[in-house]
This record gives C-alpha cells, sequence and structure tokens, in this order.
C-alpha cells in the first residue's frame, strides 16, 4: 500500500495519493500535477481514478489537467451538475488493488459533497477516510457558501453527514481532510495533518454539539470568503481550460512599460525589503502568503507583473497556476535591484517598532491604529485605541480609514499588505509595525482586556 | 507540526522525523542520515532529540553519525548498557514546541525496549505512538532474541506491554512502528504504513488471544534470524565506527585482480540477466533484495565487490551502510557489459520456464526440485514431489541437496539467488524457475494441498 | 557570458545556450526543451533568439515547442521554404548582451546551411562559431542528402563554405558543431566536444584535401541514413505537431493486448538480460542505442510498447519525443519480471562467448557468422569466414542470410539486436556473440587481415 | 571525452573535470568535493589524478578533501614544499584514457606554478591547457604575492612562461583559466570562460607589451589582496583540516546569547531588506558578494552567526567551507523576520536615491560622499566632491572618514556593506545611495570628468 499526503501551502490544500498493486487514486489533485505523475513514475504505478470530494472553492482542481496524462476516470458527487467527470453515489465502490474504496455522501460544506472510504480487502474493516471539507482537526467545514438564509439547512445537513456517516465507522478510523490549519475552509483548524474519528470525538468541541447548538454556532460563525472564490467555483464546475501561465522574464524597460499599461504589480519581498525600498504602485504580498492572500487583490484579467528580490520566483508562478490566473504576467529579471540600479523611481515605507509606537503613544502622537487581524484574533487582545478592519475587507472600507494609519498585524506581514495597498490608494502617511502584537506583548506592553 | 515517514526499503524499516515550532525529534534514524539533515533544511528546524527505541538487530543505528551534525541529544531505554547517549525510563517527558513525548517501557521484543507516545498540548489527549518493534499492522514483535528457553518471559513482558500500556491509550492512537511488510522483525505484518489502536484491535489476531494462547503463539512461531544480526547488535549497543564505505569503481583488471584476491563477488543484476550471462563464481542478489538478503551470505571482513547492468548502484551502497557493512569494496566500471566485451570467462544459468518444468515432470525427469520459500508460503501451496529448505538456510543444509536440481520460490528471485549459490558450491546441474510458483499456479498446474 | 552545451546522447547532438546580460540565444534546441526553460531560470535570462543551423533530419527540432513558452524568435537559413520562422540571409547581425551574432551562409550539407559567428563587442574579434554540421571534430558534413548525383554539387559547396567561410575565421576560434562522436551526421567523427579551426587544420585530413579530392572522398563516402530521416526533414520543415507522447503504464493483461493488436514491441533491457529471457515477438534494441537505431525498426503508426528491467524508461520516452515518435504507446508496468511471475510464455536467445564460437569454428560446425557492424569497421578487422550486413540494412536484405546463423558486432548489443529481429522474422537457429569482435581480438583469436 | 567546468561563484573559480575511456583528471578542486563525486558517478569513471597549478591564494583547496574518497595522486608543482601530494616537474607525462596530460613549469604568478597540456593521442597536437593562474582571458596572472621588491622577478619570470611556453603552443590551443571575471587573481579578466592562445594574442593587449613595458605594468598595477589570503596560503601549503562547518540553527535566545559573547553577525540580504530593519551590530554582505568580500571582514577565530530572509543559506554555508573558516557558527533559525516578531531591538539604515542626494547636494547639503569602488572604476568617473576608498581598506582607514557620511559604489550593495561596518564603529549618521553611480549616470546626473 502506497499513501502519500501532497501538501499545497499557503492555502494548505493537502490532496492523497493511495495507491496498491500498480493502482493509484488521486484524492482532490491540485492544478500543477507534476508531482502526482512522479510518484506514479516512482511507485511505477497507474493512475486509474480521480476522486473530487466535492466542487472545491478555494483552488482550481487539476482533475482535467491531470487525465491529459493519465488514462484516469474523474469522479464526483451527484448533486451537481459538472460538465466533466463522472457521478457516484452513496455505496458505490471501487477496486484498487487489495484495497476497496466505498463512497459516502456528505453533504454540508457543499450539497455534492462525498467522503471515500478505504477498506483492505484482507480484514475488511474501515481504515482510512477521505472526508473532503467536511471534518477537520479540531473544525468542521463551513456551511456558508450557499447564502446566510441557506446556513440552517446546510448545517443540518452537515450535523448528519457527521453524526449518521462518519463518526459511526469507529474510533479507529485514519481521518484525511483535504484541508490543514491556516485554510479558510475551516475557521480554526488545529495544525496536525493526520487525525482519527476517536481523536476527534475526544476534542474536536464542535461535534460535542448537539444538532440545535450546532447550527447555532454556524449561524454565528464568522468566516472569510476571498472574492477569487467566484472564478474557483465556476472553474471547478465546468473545468478550467487546460493552459497554464508562464512567468516570463521582462527587463527593466519592458518591465516599466508593462506598469504605465495597467498591469496588476505585486512585490512579493518580507516586508523590511519592501520597506527598505520598492516600485512605487506596488503591492506588497509576501511570497508565503501569496496563495492565500492573492485572491483578495488580484483580478483575472490585468496581466500580472511580480518582484522579487532576483529573478522568478516557482512558488509564486505554482500558486498562480494553483488559482486559476491564467493572467498574461511577467516577472522582473534580477529582482528589485535592477530596477534602482537601473536610476528607475523608488519608494519606501516606514516601519516602526513596537519600541517607536508605543513611545509614540505615550507621547500623545496623533495616529489612527489599524488593527487588519481576523476577528478572532482581534478579540482576544487588542492594542488600546486600535481600531479593526480585516485586511480582506480594505479594498470596501477604505471610506472608515483616515489619513495619519499605523498598521498592525500579528506579525508584520499583513500589516505591511494592507499598508502597500492604502499607499496605493492615494495615502501618505502610513506605518506598517514590525512584529506587531506579538512584538507588543513580548516586549510586555499593555493590551486591553 | 511536521510528521515525515522516512521508509528505508528492503529491510522494511520506517524511521520518523516529527517536529513542531522549530524543534524535531527523530525515531530510529537509520545510517546514511542525509535524510534527516535535508529535512531539517527544508522545515529550518533544530533537530534536539534521537530517540532509540530499542537496540535494533536489523540494520545499523545512525543516532551516532546524526549526533556529529547537530546538537541532539540520543535517548534509549534503560535497561541495556548502551555505551553512547542517556537512559530515560517510564514517564520521562520532553516539550518539542506544542507536542508533548513521553516514555513509556514495553518490554518484549528486547528488554530495554521503549514506545513514545505524542500529545499535542493543545488538547492534551494522546494522538501518536512510535512503538519500535512491539506492535506492527497484523502482527506483534518477535521474542526469540534471547533464546528459546526466555520466550515464556519475553512472550510475557510483551503480551503485558501491549495489554497494560498500549492498547489503553484508546482506539483512537495513530500506530507508528519501526518495520512495514517484508521485514523479518515481525513475521506477518500486514502491507501498512499507519495503523490505530482501535484498527488492531479489530483486525490483529494476536491482540486477540488471551496471555497463555499468545506465549503458546510465540514459542511456536517459525522467524528467521540473519547472521548479520549480531554484527548489528554489537553495533548497535557499542556505537558503530563513524565511517561509510564507498562505492570504488574497479575497471576490468583491478577488478579481475580483487576477484583472484578472494573479495566477495555479488551479481546485483535481474534473474534472466544473471541467467543470460554472469561472471563465474559470483552471487546473485538483485538489487532490491540486497538489503534483505546480504546478511545471509556476506561477512564482514573480505572486501565486497558489485556487478550491476552498468556502473555504480546508489541502493546499494546506501544499504551496505546501512547494514553496517563497512568492508573494503568496489563495483565494476561499465558493468558486465565491460566484463564480457573485455573477453573475460562468462558462464550462464538455465532458467526453466514453469511449462518446461512441467513436461520434464510429466517425462519421468530425474532432478531434485527445492522449494526456498519461507515454510509458511511453502505449506501454503508447494509442487508435489519438491523438498524445503528455506534460502537463508541453504549455506548450512549444502549436505541435503543433491545434484541436479531445479530451485523455485514465489517468482523467481530467490531462487536465481540460492542457484547461484550452489553454482559457487560447486553444483554443475543447476536450474532457476522463472516466475516460480506464482507463474506455476497461473498457469494452472496442479499444487499439492 | 553564459555558455552552455546541451548533450543528447544517443543521436549524439549538441545544442547550445548562450547568454549575455540578461538575455540568450539557443541554437538548434531538442524538442524536450524543459531543459532550456531550466537554464534560463537559473541564470534568470529571457531567450530571445533561436537558431536552427540547418533543417536537421535526424531529430525533431524544439524551436516551435520551445517558442510556446519564452518570446523569442525562430531563425534559420533563407534557402529553403520552412512553414514557420524567419529567413536569415549572410551578415545578418544580432545583439545579444554584449556579444554580436553574425550569420554566415555555408551550404553544403543543406543548401540553407547557416553558420553563427559570436563577437564580444568589447574586442571585436570573432570568438566562436556554431557550424551545425558544416564541421566536426576530424570530419566535415555530409552531404549525401539530395541524392548521389547532387553529392559533385553538394561537395563543392560544403568545401567552398569550409574554405571561403569558416577557415578564414582564424586558429583561434572556437567550433561548436552540432554533433559529436557516434552521429550519423558525419562518418568519422572525432570524440572531442569542442575544437578550434587551428586544430582542425592541423589535423582534419578532410581539410588538406585540394577541392577535386575533397569531391572525390565525398562520392565514396560510406554513410547510413535510417528510414526515419525522411520524417524528420518532413517535421523540421512543417513544423512538428506540438504533442508529447507520454509513457503509460500498462499491466500484464493490457500490455499483451496492444501486443496482439500488433504494436511494436521492444525489449530496451542489454543482450545478457534479452538472451537470459524475453516476451516472444519482442526487438531487443538496448535502452542507450535506442534513439540511434529505434529509426530503423520503428514506423509512426503502430503504438510502440516498451519492455525494461523495471517500470518505465525516461530515457527512452525522451528519445521518442526527440525523433518525433507520437504514436500512441505504453510500457510493462513492473518490467520483465512481471511477465514471468504472472506465467506468460517467454523465450531465449543463445549467447555464445568467443570461446564457443573458436571451439565451434575449430570443429567445423555448419553456420553463417554474419559481421552487422558498419563497412569500416567491418573492413579493419573481419572473423575469417564471416558475412557481412551492416544492422540497418538487415531489414531489406534477409534473402541473403540462412538460418542457422551467428551474429557478432563489435560487443554485442548490436548483434543482439539482429538476432532478435531475425527471430522475429522466423528465423529459429539463431545465436549472438557476446563481447563481439573486441572480446574476439582481446582473446588472440585470429582476424583475417 | 568528457569535459566538464565546475564555477564556484562568488570567486570566480574554475575547476575542471577531464575524463576519458574511464579516467579522470581533477584540475584545482573545491573543498566542497561533491561536485566531482557526482560526475564521476554520472560518468562511471575513476578519478585517478588531482592536479593543483599552484598553491591557491584565494580559497581552500579540496584536495585532501577529494583524495579521502577517491584513490588519486595529488600532483603539485616542485618549487614549493607542500606537507603532501606529490612533486612534478617539466615534462612529466601522464596517461588518461585516449588523452595524454603533459606538465610545463609555467612561474610567475608564483614560483611552483605548472600548467597542464593535454594532448589527444589520436591526433597527436595539443588540444587545450589548463594554466591556472598564468592568463585570463583579457588578462594576465598578478605576480605580487611576494612582496613589491619581487615584482620584477616574478613579472619577468612570468613574462617569459606566456611568450616561451604558452604561446608558441599554437593559436588552436583552448585555454583554460582557474578564474574568470570578477575574480582578484587578475586585475581585469574580460567576461568569457574559455579563450584560446590566438584569441589572446589577438586581444589581450598584456601579450602584446614587451618585456619591459610588461614589468613596468606589473610594478604599477593596483590588486587587492584581502587578509584571508593568508590563512589560505598556509591551508594549501599545509593540506587544510578535514572538517567543514555545519549552520546550526539557532533559535533567538541562542542567536542573542551568542552576539552577547562576541561572534560576528553577518546579514547576508540583499542592501533594502537591511536599510528596512536589521538587527542592531550586524554587518551587511549580500549573500552573492559573501564569498568575495568575507575574507576582508571576517577572523578565523570567533563564531559566525549568519542572519537571512528565512532560515539557513547553502551557498553562505558552502562559500565558507571553500574559504577555510572552521569556525563554529549558526544560521537564524526563521530568518530576521523571526527576529522582529519575538520583539527584538532592530536598527535601521537610511537608503538615499540619487535623486535625493542629487536634491541634497544642490541645496548645499553638508556632508561627505565616499565612494568605495576600486580604483580602476573611481577613476573613470567619480561623482564631483566625492572622496574614495575601497571598501575592503576601509577597516584599516577609519581615521580619514568623518560623521555625516553618504556611501555609494557602482550599484548600492558594496555601499550598504560599507555603510553597516561604519555603523558597528560607532557613526551614527550613514546613509548608503541605491543604485550608486550606475543609477546617478542613468539619471543623467553629472560626472566629473
Amino acid at each position: 500500500m502506497i499513501f502519500e499526503i501532497i501538501k499545497s501551502e499557503g492555502i494548505s490544500h493537502n490532496s492523497y495519493f493511495l495507491g496498491s498493486e500498480g493502482e493509484a487514486a488521486i484524492i482532490d489533485p491540485r492544478r500543477d500535477i507534476d508531482i502526482y505523475l512522479k510518484l506514479a513514475r516512482k511507485h511505477d504505478i497507474s493512475i486509474r481514478y480521480i476522486f473530487e470530494t466535492h466542487r472545491n472553492e478555494d483552488y482550481t482542481i487539476g482533475s482535467l489537467e491531470l487525465a491529459k496524462y493519465v488514462d484516469a476516470e474523474i469522479l464526483h458527487g451527484s448533486k451537481l451538475n459538472f460538465k466533466y467527470g463522472t457521478k457516484v453515489i452513496e455505496g458505490d465502490t471501487f477496486k484498487l488493488g487489495s484495497l476497496e474504496l466505498e463512497v459516502l455522501e456528505t453533504p454540508g460544506h457543499t450539497y455534492e459533497s462525498i467522503s471515500i472510504l478505504v477498506r483492505d480487502k484482507t480484514t475488511d474493516k474501515p481504515m482510512i477516510i477521505f472526508v473532503g471539507d467536511v471534518l477537520f482537526p479540531g473544525e468542521v467545514g463551513r456551511v456558508d457558501f450557499f447564502g446566510e438564509e441557506k446556513i440552517p439547512e446546510t448545517a443540518s445537513l452537515l450535523y448528519e453527514s457527521l453524526h449518521e456517516k462518519i463518526l459511526p465507522l469507529g474510533d479507529h478510523v485514519i481521518v484525511c481532510p483535504a484541508h490543514t490549519a491556516g485554510s479558510v475552509c475551516g475557521a480554526q483548524i488545529r495544525d496536525q495533518d493526520l487525525t482519527t474519528i476517536g481523536y476527534e470525538k475526544l476534542t474536536n468541541p464542535l461535534l460535542k454539539l448537539d444538532k440545535e447548538s450546532f447550527i447555532e454556532h454556524k449561524k454565528n460563525e464568522k468566516v472569510y470568503t476571498p472574492p477569487y472564490f467566484k472564478r474557483m467555483e465556476k472553474n471547478n464546475l465546468e473545468g478550467a481550460p487546460l493552459e497554464n501561465p508562464h512567468l516570463e522574464p521582462l527587463n527593466v524597460q519592458e518591465f516599466n512599460g508593462m506598469i504605465k499599461e495597467g498591469a496588476q504589480l505585486v512585490d512579493v519581498r518580507n516586508p523590511t525589503s519592501f520597506c527598505g525600498g520598492h516600485i512605487p504602485g506596488s503591492l506588497n504580498i509576501w511570497s508565503s502568503g501569496f496563495p492565500a492572500f492573492a485572491g483578495y487583490f488580484l483580478d483575472y484579467e490585468d496581466p500580472i507583473i511580480i518582484v522579487d528580490e532576483s529573478g522568478s520566483n516557482e512558488f509564486v508562478r505554482r500558486s498562480l497556476i494553483r488559482l486559476g490566473y491564467d493572467n498574461k504576467y511577467g516577472y522582473l529579471q534580477g529582482g528589485f535591484p535592477n530596477w534602482y540600479i537601473n536610476g528607475m523611481k523608488c519608494d519606501n515605507l516606514e516601519a516602526w517598532t513596537v519600541d517607536r509606537l508605543k513611545s509614540q503613544i505615550d507621547k500623545g502622537g496623533d495616529f489612527f491604529i489599524l488593527d487588519v487581524r481576523k476577528h478572532a484574533d482581534r478579540e482576544k487582545y487588542p492594542i488600546e485605541g486600535s481600531k479593526h478592519c480585516w485586511v480582506g475587507e480594505i479594498p470596501e472600507k477604505l471610506d472608515n480609514i483616515p489619513e495619519n494609519v499605523v498598521v498592525y498585524c500579528d506579525s508584520g506581514y499583513k500589516s505591511t499588505m494592507a499598508a502597500s495597498f492604502l499607499k496605493i490608494n492615494g495615502y501618505k502617511n502610513v506605518k506598517t509595525l514590525l512584529g506587531g502584537i506579538t512584538a507588543w506583548i513580548k516586549r510586555g506592553y499593555p493590551i486591553k482586556k
């Protein structure tokens, strides 16, 4: 038996490669599918099945891309009219070498969600279940995608899927979710790759609620939906076009030309690099935050151009593919140094240390302190006098944010992203807080209870 | 949380890399330790602890090698006087980022065996247990290493470790063993990387026995102990010398010189390649079988020289390191073709298909049919009229094997190995059966019930 | 300045990556173009130009494939109506960072052949010349592609290209040819990657001939033209379809099904492996000989299926791409062992050592000895009594080869290929000579002067 | 024939792998020798000889390290008493497959310098010469290592080596030097990997001088000798200890502890990252400049600790090995962000754009403008009013540099390095010029003629 977890960082997505006796199934493949082909070659195995646990909304699924290269069937739930693949229903089974895969319909997160249960034919007991976005370590799937008014219905369905389909399989069953900590597909996923039904029954607070309380919890849950989800839903319903963007190197003149023509300019360096100097008009999204935040700021039409410390950035390129950005795009050859060495205009952003912020506050400085963390984090420990706006919502709430603002988050990454966005929108007096609330607390400065 | 399984094929050994918040522990590292350093760099993490679940007997442990490069403590059980490292006892705990590791003394396989229980501090429930050779999927550890007379005692200890320490932790706990299917450290390990306590309680027949039956089972168990285990036990008690063999390329003249000086000559090609032509006097151990079988045939003193299809063989080189072979050694540059192109003497071995064997039997051919599979496999379906001798025991039982012999196994690999050994020992009329009993059955030929 | 040689083994093709100050040119790219993209990323450079020194005939050029991914111009000679790209003529120059590339028309090998001369603008002297198939270490290009009757004309053109264009550039100029030793694009290329004009003037016998002798030499030159050249010429004139074959794993049943439907079955193992056992009806072309010999035996329509020691063979897959084989195809999962373990029919081929051949000859054995080497090699040292037929010509000359034949070549690879072809064509009594003439001579056996 | 150039960036060192028929020679191996072993395995070849063209002074040679793993002879010139290896003299020849290597004594750069001439035995003409530091593209070796008073003698020796040994070999001979552009082993090496004797005769101005002018030129040549050269000379005379530093990950507390104990703290990020924020007391040497500049600032005793954008830096680790730094050392886990997130003190450095400098000058700002480029670059185009001190000489000339200083170089890297050094030495008012003189000129600002 071959069991491999393929992790896509940033969107915290897990796909799975399951093989036995020369046959393999892929669960929820990502769009840059080279890893699955590589594993198939390494294990000398044929990919026979591609399962989609549901129409994913946070990345473009790679089923069609993968099916170009292997002779495999694409399988998904029957409650949605996908434009490709084959529908499966409760109880359908598939032989995979010495394993048997059984489909369980587990709606709630979406209506067509399915789980895939694995039995070893030699023992005939449930061993592993691929649950998609139904259950996570410490969390369950979100149920808000069909509108607030549908939450009582979808939450109820999810409750039943959990309590009538998943949990009865037995404490010993290993649970493989489609996401891990950091994903927005669950509000508070615990940082743990694998779990078991029994472990979740012991530790997952949401499994201890009765149905009514569960629905109530879901009605009040604060979750985030980046605008790009709409595009992903369309891609995954219809099948994404089979073309991948290629990062074209652009020299300084070409790059500048793209800026002038309205390309979306993203600086993927770290906050201090961005503060020390950057191209005027650039949005800062640090490289490893790119997959999680690009979808709040970048559209699917205008070219995307990237600046890094030097040359291209493979992780950003793959993230664009995974998020379905098939825009024309390119990167600055030689990275940011090539820009300033050519005498091009540079801008910088003021980075305040927590000491400086504290002393400015103590001096009675007159500025707006903007907390851009998630609500849940914000609530635990805000800086006295600060106001809140989640970074992903700033584009819609600019009216509420005055000039002369110090932005903070947990650490300085999201605040620098927010500050860069404010600068693009004409703010002249913006600072970012290096180290954010974490450094603030480490230095022993006061927070509001 | 970072959780990675490192598989060493051939000896079917699993070691584990467990990390959290910048700190990592390695469980039972192998001796070619580059993979652990690579993972540490990839995850930007410090290896703090090296746990040895027990003094392993089937490979040379890499703890000392690894400790040369990282600032980590080596930890093992207290019931044996290791010449290095630190002893730990029941209940000792170690912090690893947000995880807590607790030591459980679980003797039976060896007296000093320990298991390492992992709790997440945010939930405080047992999540994972590293059990070494105490429990496997479908099997438990062997208990015969201290002699037949000790089996009642060691089996009893193992029974208690399982039923009083491991099983009570709860069905939901994920079980990480030190070996998977194919290892001789358990008689009948199921082919499954991970399991849970609950899954084993449901499916593992040995966990259903009462103590008495369990001990009885262990007394009658047929297991195999390659002679090299003695060397491994010494290495792992005292710490192996920190030196790795280097595969020297040897040209035909140099290689021939080594043969004349008495080097151990191993041909690691596939059976048909060996049958089609080989260097006189060579033992055939196919490459992926090398780690499992080298220990039955190769000593730790004389040089070891290797022939492959072409040039060096990295898997064989690493296997030698893992098995503690620090002999002088080399490989034939250019592989076997370089030998015959230089006009050197070649020999071949007759390979019979199952059709040929069947027709020879039907014709009343006069030859000895030798089955070299394990006892358990042999018993299930022998060819009528065949005799049995497990391939690893042939060196001691040559007297029982007459001239004019057809050797078979499951598939043709072990039989060709056996046949090559017989030829080295002067047998002139030896055949190997291509496809072995598997092909025999597929062709519908009769087996004895 | 960045200068990288990309070697394609088997067809002994060299392509070149030349870069300066952020801009690169590729000379004669192969069709699996990942290496050029990888180098461009590594050096953070834009590929601006793709030069084709001529319409190649021995591999499918990768210009169009590469131009899919980079924003580069495809450039080739003006004396042929290519269906893609841009024509360049004598004296055209291209800026590449601090380098200048100048086009020289150097017909002879083909009419549209060009050479690319590199000058460094800081010195303004010729530094490097990419000569395509005009000049090689120790050899010049062949001129027979347009028919025997055209040789006086093409040889004359080549002579003029060499003596009027290339040699006058100066002894110091580094010469970069499109092929190295082993290619059929030159009869006797010396084994040397780089050379200089001066070194060739000193050592290349063909540069010492006067025009008349040169043409005479060319008229008498014996060169080989695999049938697949016709397809390559078409591909490279029109631009090959942009699709690459993908090696599909096939299990034993699927593989057997393909055989029955008439797939072209190629065993790419070494001679002794093939002799020890193989699938009936398989042609043996050892892996590293695949690119050089596949074109003599495989058509472009029927599926191609591959058997190796185990699983897939990346080099063979790439070779198929390079040679323009876009047939449907696959490989046997698990390699040849999977075949015989499943009880499928096997055949073998008798391999004779040179000792055996000698003793059979001495005994007056009645068999046909077939030498399948190239004419030039054959002439130097034939075995007494042997007959000759170049391996690539056997398909057309089967009538001249009787039953009961021992095949030999230099080493045993080509003879086993030839023997496997004879077997496919119904020969029942065929042997291959292990070690070939090389072993024969090493053993001191007599050759005919 | 196998010919591979191994480039070590930063010190612009070339070593060479030359192979033929199963035997290889390495010329001037670097100390991280894995690349040579990897090439030997790839080509299935035995490394037989390790040539040292001279006792190198800019890196620690890897001969002894390599000889640990392969059975090769170390060979070097006879005019120095190396503590290891074998002396060779003029005319010694070595067979390498079908090649012949001949030793030429070519003193001047050092007294024991040798060149290695390669002939192909099939042509018997000189083909390639490995010249060490005797001749470079556009330059010749420096001759100042034995003191100013010895220059007439060493320059004269070099002149004779060039004109009596190297140049007479013929224009066609390919020249392989030990360094390329950027190395301090030659003052003005042209950016070109390979050259020929003829090309140098045409373009190298130093080869056109008569002996007297040549010596005069050498007496007036301005070259740079980093202090670490002394250590390299000792290492390469005696053989360096065979131990490599290992970059230990250090968490923030451990890292801070090392700073307090006096470790040498190096920030290897780009200038803007450093300007945006850094650990107080850190020296900035950007990663790719590390090998060229570390030797001016870092001693061989105190621990070295590294900060990067994130985690470890393999290039810096290898550079330390190559430069013979076997100090205890480590790196900051999580990179610089981990520092500020933990609330540790941060400092920043002001980066001026060229526009800002210009406007400040125009306003009559009172500051010292410090040019830290090489003399030769400085002379070509200085900013009016600036003073000069080569960055490598700042440590000795601090007295000449007042407070309130703007530092510039070509681009901003060296100036930021210099500025960070000034800050460590108590300067409070230091700026670095982003883009340096290059940007200044691109913006059309005036330079002094």
